[in-house]
């Protein structure tokens, strides 16, 4: 199976980062405009993988077409992708105080600001998506397409209905087909996106998208059980955040479900099947293949 | 000038208030598939004017179009609407347990459920107005128009940006230019959006947008004095929430600041400016003329 040495990768991502974090800046409103433009800015621009985005950009390059028509998609994700942090990190929730190394929104502001600074991102990111300068070389009817697809892996049979599962799951062990579907809701859902909208916006066939989900729902999964076991084992330093957490709250997670090993079998098997669905493309998927790789390897 | 009679008023909005009423259901997620589902159902469903919805139903008739065509937009405008409202009550935020006469939703739920469902309303309209079956009957670019006029509205610059002014003036005086901009951002950006959406929806042309943009900013702000003056002299029961609440957190307000005599001219002279903004437009304004009429006369 082809897979590019890691310092092509490193360099790929480095240059999607990049490309991704100037377009953030440009769509954030100017620092010191107002508290909400500050706590918005705060909360995007505190670091990040940018997992959502640089996934988005690949899927257009795997199915042929162009990164730059994805590119709006891939910050409208990312907007989306921060608002679901600091609302996920309020007291009334997970109550983090840290998040990226840095002090979460409600604490660096306060609680009141980082509700509506979420509001803000979340609907920034629909109104950067139907943008007249965007990405206006892309049919009206496609955008649509896209947006749909955005928000309802976003909603309530999405990442919020599995943020909501989440919380009822505390303190209550539920089974693993169960956790498995909670956290295809809670994150995988939003990959999914990621990686359809992506391939929709490069003007890939419906064969090509429907092996893109399946790598999607795969990689999706492989990152979650990596996420809990990072939570019980990762380096503070580098996640920038508290590990035990899970524990603590009595979290239904895989290492508490299946024990560590199991886990980390669990997670290779899911990066496995996520490299087999990209069999069907060709070189231009080198990319996706490397973050699957990515995923599985990383400490953070 | 040209105004129906209120036998009217009263029949017409209730035809478009049942209407929305069951086209919100139908856009609703099934009751008890999820606690976030009754949560959803719950704040919609509470009852409400409906006065944005009912604004853009009859803006889209007012330019000679097809109310059909901008009920998608109605419905996604009222979810929009209570999602704010969800949010605003929050301990964080207003802390009001009271709303349109029933336990306010992290009352009735709890505060993780409330921001979650927030959310979910906020999310669940940008789908709805990307569904492929809702207003297929418009051009796409026609959509992405509206759907950006709404999150624009919604977002920092609008709904969102006056929420977080009105919360950093409370203890602190503000002068009336600030206190009439605050309330653009906060209550008039959506009702221009209603309106605006509506007549592009209807197919308008932009010479009658121009005129309702003006009729909709003196709505806006008219409706806005009123809830003000109704804040300190409304009756409880008819209201459905406390009254003096604006007082107890020494929120400047126009009866604050001007007095109630004077608030009630003002919102007198903004509804005549919003009738004069109607005289380029035929009897099919009549709905937009009666609402004008209804806004100053409110009890609740």
């Amino acid at each position: 199976m082809e897979s590019p040495p890691l310092f092509d990768l490193k360099t790929y991502l480095q240059s999607k980062q990049e490309q991704v974090n100037d377009e953030l800046v440009r769509s954030l409103p100017p620092t010191s405009s107002s508290r909400i433009a500050d706590a918005m800015r705060y909360s995007v621009m505190a670091g990040g993988k940018r997992l959502r985005p640089v996934l988005c950009l690949a899927a257009a390059e795997a199915v042929g077409g162009c990164s730059e028509d994805a590119l709006i998609a891939a910050v409208a994700l990312e907007l989306i992708h921060t608002y679901s942090l600091i609302h996920d990190d309020l007291p009334a929730m997970d109550d983090d105080v840290l998040r990226r190394g840095k002090p979460t929104c409600h604490v660096a502001f306060d609680e009141a600001t980082a509700i509506l600074t979420g509001d803000a991102l979340l609907t920034l990111a629909f109104q950067l998506l139907t943008s007249p300068e965007g990405t206006a070389a892309v049919p009206a009817d496609r955008r649509l397409q896209v947006i749909h697809a955005i928000a309802a892996a976003a909603g309530y049979e999405g990442m919020i209905g599995g943020q909501m599962a989440d919380i009822d799951s505390e303190g209550n062990r539920i089974d693993l087909s169960r956790l498995e579907q909670l956290h295809l809701m809670k994150t995988g859902a939003l990959i999914d996106a990621a990686i359809s909208t992506g391939a929709i916006l490069g003007g890939g066939t419906s064969e090509q998208i429907r092996h893109l989900h399946k790598y999607a729902q795969n990689i999706g999964l492989a990152f979650q059980i990596i996420d809990d076991i990072l939570n019980v084992e990762g380096d503070p330093a580098l996640l920038g955040k508290a590990i035990g957490t899970d524990k603590e709250k009595k979290k239904s997670t895989y290492p508490a479900l299946l024990g560590l090993e199991e886990s980390r079998k669990l997670a290779a098997d899911r990066v496995k099947e996520a490299l087999q669905a990209l069999e069907y493309f060709d070189k231009k998927a080198g990319p996706l293949r490397a973050v699957a790789q990515y995923v599985i390897n990383r400490k953070c």
